[in-house]
Order: structure tokens, then C-alpha cells, then sequence
């Protein structure tokens, strides 16, 4: 079997690239290049057959991620089903089992049999997990415990694997002796930091690279590395220890391209605005343009409770400067997981930003909504403006809850609607 | 009397120059310097004292209004005087009046008389509403009614007023002519137009401007020079006839400061995050510097019923590349008059625009937020982080729901809390 990338760099079209091309506008052949060349990823696995598949990468339309996943706390299966539900309902293109609690085989196989866009996952939680439940301790985990994991959750069918190849021995050495606020703030991250310390080993997840590739392989599933030393506060943004392991994701970049498998980048974080163009420039310089899946970024670190604010401001700028994949934020955030409304608040959160970076990257499809609710606007067609929002059910409830006594207006400027009173000062001139 | 600017030309330090400075941790002969040169206003009126006054643009925090006010549906006293406390409460810098229903007066007075922070309105609403009232039609509406309408705010205490002064019957002809999908998006800017088109005359705010200068200037009020043809849609966004407005408020606001009377221009309206740099930069331009009003801007049309979070994307934006003051937007955007709620929501996606502004811009007094945020986060000391929150109310009440077993951590992540398993890491280290 060939992967996309080989397929791709043989000339070939592939069903997968030519359903993309066909979605995004764009010419096949051009896609195939850019998969070819790794900027462009299509997250698949030949395990499954995802109904809607996404682009992810340059000339493509801005994808949103959303995360679900139990907890530790009372892990309930149809909690996340329903969360899963709220996601696809408000255009998430790629979804994230993030679950650490609850019977996780289980809970991946539901959301994979009931996800038609692609689903990700850390096998490192379930690798930790299990050494927890086998051993007592996820600080006695081994190599195999993970690698097999890994092979199951490939064999199940998962799209993509955050792997967080990137904290190494030398790049926690860097980080014990930066001046960090707050450390690592990755659960993937400090899970291996925690089991490199005690075992005194380097991190398998570097250590068992080509190994891994060769597993992933067989699947063509996507590569996502992981950010383990990302920034928490945005005091400690952009510092060494965040730019020797992206540099290092970089390497595992090209390793992993050169052996066929399609790999993006996850980025920070908490990142101020004035350090998110740099932020992506690195990115692509660092890893030969490879896709960049930003974690937000958070603008600032006081935002808890209205993160999803805090991170469509971040993920906008981010995105108009060239990065390609937004994890969303949710308002629970900082705070507690988040149930099937935080979830829809996010998904929509992060909507705007990739649509508004859409916008500002010349995106002809996105221009054509502005356009749709501009016009709607203008005549006053409330339906129509129901119709193009981001969520009709909740905006045609409001609207019918607030008609004026004039019904072609609303309750804002009533009988002075400025779009009203210029209808008729042009139909005088 | 002199007024703020005279004052500071003589090189005197007045009361609020010096109380401004203070807050804002700058020497009080840079601000008054700035404030001599118009880089700067300081909103008041010498009828009232604000308790809590602010000063607008360079070098200073980001500043927000709260636009409150009843419309012609069912106004009610009691609902925007609960929205003013709302406004206070979440970290208002000024308020506006809007209100076109009901008792005008008797609620502008309520507010002027309940409200800590600067209050403004837009005087010609009020001007077409009692032209509504007396002659049956408000483009009966005459120039004494307007004046008349402004020296009775002025006397009653308005620390600003916006004047639509830029829309002439040259621009409108401007308009005319270009392919706008949204016309006029302005109350005050339709209303204007309307009564221009119907009586065949000038704008009088802009005939009248020295005339009204002489007004405002013996209460040392602000003017903040409206943009009754800022772009109501992405698509219309920098057109000519935005763009030849703004050039006139330029030309306006050098003759307002030339006879002593502090302004600032409002800006855009609907504009893609790729203009937004643009717009800050002529205005700064074309207007010598004047402190620049954003309202939103708003990075798409589609965001119905989520427009704060669109406005905060474009506000955070616009203040990194200058912009000084911040209109909020609330979630009733382009849907209804808004509620208590609304307001709030409103507040605080623009307190963290003007926040990750501030950041971004290099303010000490930001970055100590963040520094004590993070330190809290870290300690998961949970009442510093409901203390450090922007709703510490909502925060608490949900955090107290959410508490999990082990009751320093969160129910994101339980016992695989990265910041707690990162303690233990550095310790055994």
C-alpha cells in the first residue's frame, strides 16, 4: 500500500486528494503537490472511512479542531457522544478523544463509529493509563506498553496521533534551567517529563521515532507533533525551551515525511500579540512549511471563563499570518471540562477566526457569506440572516422573542433603522 | 476659562492632567504636552465631576465605552440604569447615551447623575426626535433645533458628543456613485443624510461646526467626530467614501483643537483583518495623531448573536497597531436592543481586546495582571484566580460546582493535572 504522501509524490490523484480538490476550490494536481511536499496533510486512516475528510495546510481553507474527551471525574460515554454531536453540528472538521477516565477503548470506538470527520487522539493518556491500572503507576510504563497503543488505536482506525516527540533530555535541560512561570503545561507533556525524571531515560516517544513511523505507516495515519514545552503564560512565550523543541519538531518533520507519513506541527500556547506573526514564521521556517495546528494561541492569561474570546483573537491573527489549523479554546478552559455547550461555544468561537482569517487570506468562498448576509441585511430578510448565521436555532428563537411593532427592523434602532431610512433617502434622490 | 487644551498650551498642569498621569504612571508634563497637541483627550464637562475620569490615546491603556439607552420599543429607565451599573461594574472607561424612546432628558439626567466614569451621546437624535414631536416629522427638524438640542446636553453635563460632522453633500455624492452593498450604516449618519437629501441643504454639524465649537468649548466638552459613512459590511470596507469622510474629520478635528476644543475621531465599522493596520494608520494621518474611536471593528458580517467575539478579534487588532479607545459591541449586534447580560458580555470581550493590547503594546500594569494570574495558576490557588478574573462571580459560582476530588486540580484533567504533576517533577529532580 502507498501512503498519501507516496501516492502523491508518484503523480498519482488519489480519491482522497481529488474529493479535497474538489471541496476547496483548488486543481488537483496543485493539492497533490502540496501533499507531496508535506504542506498540505489530509488526515485519514485506511482502517476507515471518514464521510468528510478536510485539507489541512496551504492554499486551503482554515480548519477548526475540537477537543472531547472524559476526565478523570465521573467520565460519562454519552456526555462525550453528545459532545461529539455539538461539534460536527457547528462545522468542527476534525475532533480530538482527548479521555483519560472511563472505559477508553470504548469510548474511541463509539466516537470513531459516529464521527464522520476525522478523530485524533494522544496515545500517550491511554499508554499511561494503562501502566497505571497494570502496574499501579503510569511511571512504570515501557517502551512496549506504548508502541502497543499505539498499534491499537491505529488498528481502530484513528486519523491522527499527537505525538510529543519533542521533550527530549536535552530540552527539559533547557527548561529546568529557563526562568519559566509555569513550566509544562501539557498533560502528554508532563506525563513523559514525570517518567523521563524517574527512569532517567530519553523520551520513547523520539527514542522509538522510526519505529513508530513504521507502525503509523501501514495505516497512513497523519503525524501531529505535540508542543510538550508550549508556553502557559504568555510570560514565558517564545522562549528556548518552546524554540529548541520546535526546531526539533522540525527534524521528526522531515523524518517523517521522507518515510511517507504526513505530519503537522502543533504550536502554542500563550502567545502575546505581538509575538504570533513570529510565532508562524519560525513555524515554517523551522519545519519546511509544514501545516501549523495552533493550540489558540491565548492573547493573555487572564481570560478564564472567557478563554474562547481569548483564543479567537489569538487564532485569527494566527491564521492570517499562515498558520492552518485552530484547536479550539472553550470557556471552561482553565476551569473545569467542558460540557456539550461549552463545546458549541468554542466550536463557533473559533469558526469566526478561521473565517475571519479566511477572509483577510483572499478565501473567494468565504467572501461569498459576507456578501449573502450583507444583502440579507440590507433587505431585511430575517430569515435569510437566520439562515446564514453561525447558529439559527438560537438566533431565530432571540429574534422571535424581540419583533418591533415595525417587523422589517429590530429592537435596537426601531423606526430609525439607519438601512431602513437609507432604502428610502435613495429611493428620493 | 481655559480649557483642558489651553491649559496644557500655557503649560500649566490641571487637576485632571495631573490626576490622569497618575493613574496611568507617566509624568504629568507628557501628558499634558500630549494633550496640548491633541494626541490625547480627557473627556469632562465643567458642569459635572467625574468621579472616575480617563484619558484617551498615546501612550495610555487601551480605554472601552459601553454604548447604553432605551429605543423607541418599550423604553425603559430602570433597565439602562441597570445596564449603566452593569457597564460600571465590568470596567467601563466612558458610557454613551443612545437613547431614542421615551423621556430623553430625564434619562440622560438619570445616567449623567448615577454614572462614575465619562458619559456621551449624540445630540442629533434627540434633535430629530423633539423635530418628531413639534413639527410631526423630523426632517422638519431646523438649525436652532440642533443647537438648541446641543447647549442643553452641554448644560446638563455630557462629557462627549459625537457630531456626524463628515457627511457632506460631496461625500454623499460619493456615495451615490459608489457600489457599496450597505449604504449608510450610522443613526445619526442616516438621519443626517436623509434630512440633507429631503431639504437640499449642508449638513448642519458640519455648516454649523464653529458655531457649535463656541458651545462646546465653554463646558470643555469632547468631540468625537462621528463616521456616518463607516463601511457596514467587510465588502464595503476603505472605499472612497469612507476614506474622503475621514480625510474631512482630519481637516475638522485640526479646527476644533485650533479653537482650544478636545477631539477625537470614531472609526470604522465592518473591515477584514487585513485592512485594519490601514485604517489605523490614515487615520493617525490624516488626523495629525487625533486619538482613534473604533467601533468594533467587526472582522465579519456573519457573526449575528456572537459579534462581541467578533469585534474583540478586530478592537485587539486595531488598538495593537494604534487604535486608543474601543466601542464595544455586544452579543445583540445587528439583532436587538441589549439587555443587562448583553451589556455585560459586551464589556468584557473589550476589556480583553484592550487587555491583549495593552500586553502586546508593552504596558507594565498589564503584564503584572498576567504575572499574578499565572503565579495563582500555578499554585492553583483558586480564590487568587476567581480574584484575577474579569466575572469573579460567574467564575466562583462555577468552580464551586465543579470542584473535583482532589480539590486543588480542575475536572479537565483530575489527577494528570501537567502544572501538579510538574511539581512533583522539579521536586524529585
Amino acid at each position: 500500500m502507498k501512503t498519501q504522501i507516496e501516492l502523491s509524490r508518484a503523480g498519482k490523484i488519489s480519491r482522497l486528494v481529488s474529493k479535497i480538490a474538489k471541496q476547496e476550490k483548488i486543481p488537483a494536481k496543485t493539492l497533490a503537490k502540496l501533499v507531496a511536499c508535506g504542506q498540505v496533510v489530509i488526515p485519514t486512516n485506511v482502517r476507515r472511512n471518514v464521510e468528510k475528510p478536510c485539507g489541512i495546510g496551504k492554499m486551503l481553507s482554515v480548519k477548526v479542531n475540537a477537543n472531547i474527551g472524559t476526565s478523570t471525574e465521573k467520565p460519562s460515554v454519552v456526555d462525550e457522544l453528545n459532545k461529539l454531536k455539538m461539534a460536527m453540528r457547528f462545522g468542527a472538521d476534525t475532533v480530538m478523544d482527548l479521555s483519560i477516565g472511563g472505559d477508553l477503548k470504548k469510548i474511541r470506538n463509539l466516537i470513531l463509529q459516529k464521527s464522520i470527520i476525522p478523530v485524533g487522539t494522544v496515545p500517550i493518556y491511554e499508554a499511561a493509563i494503562n501502566a497505571e491500572k497494570r502496574y499501579g503507576n503510569f511511571l512504570k510504563m515501557n517502551r512496549d506498553d506504548i508502541l502497543d497503543v499505539i498499534s491499537e488505536q491505529a488498528e481502530d482506525g484513528v486519523d491522527f496521533f499527537t505525538l510529543h516527540s519533542g521533550i527530549t533530555r536535552k530540552n527539559l535541560n533547557l527548561l529546568a534551567k529557563s526562568k519559566r512561570k509555569l513550566g509544562i503545561v501539557s498533560r502528554g507533556g508532563a506525563i513523559l517529563a514525570n517518567w523521563m525524571r524517574k527512569n532517567k531515560k530519553e523520551n520513547p516517544l523520539y527514542e522509538l521515532f522510526d519505529e513508530i513511523l513504521k507502525i503509523i505507516k501501514r495505516f497512513d495515519i497523519t503525524i501531529s507533533l505535540g508542543d510538550g514545552l508550549r508556553p502557559g503564560s504568555v510570560l514565558d512565550a517564545t522562549d528556548r525551551p518552546q524554540l529548541s523543541e520546535l526546531k526539533l519538531l522540525g527534524h521528526l518533520a522531515r523524518r517523517a515525511k521522507k518515510n511517507g507519513v504526513q505530519v503537522m506541527i502543533e504550536g502554542p500556547g500563550h502567545i502575546p500579540i505581538n509575538q504570533i506573526k513570529q510565532n508562524v514564521t519560525l513555524e515554517k521556517k523551522y519545519c519546511n512549511g509544514a501545516p501549523f495546528y495552533v493550540l489558540g494561541p491565548l492573547v493573555t492569561d487572564i481570560g478564564v471563563g472567557f478563554d474562547h474570546i481569548v483564543a479567537a483573537i489569538g487564532s485569527s491573527l494566527a491564521a492570517f499570518n499562515g498558520a492552518d489549523f485552530l484547536c479550539f479554546v472553550t470557556p471552561a478552559e482553565h476551569l473545569k471540562l467542558p460540557n456539550a455547550e461549552d463545546i458549541k461555544l468554542g466550536i463557533i468561537a473559533s469558526r469566526i477566526a478561521a473565517h475571519s482569517a479566511d477572509l483577510a487570506r483572499g478565501l473567494k468562498s468565504a467572501w461569498q457569506k459576507d456578501k449573502l448576509m450583507s444583502e440579507a441585511r440590507k433587505k431585511r430578510n430575517w430569515d435569510k440572516q437566520i439562515q446564514l448565521s453561525l447558529d439559527p436555532l438560537t438566533i431565530k428563537r432571540i429574534r422571535k422573542k424581540t419583533i418591533p411593532k415595525i417587523n422589517d427592523v429590530c429592537t435596537m434602532c426601531g423606526r430609525y433603522c439607519s438601512i431602513k431610512l437609507m432604502q428610502k433617502c435613495l429611493k428620493r434622490a
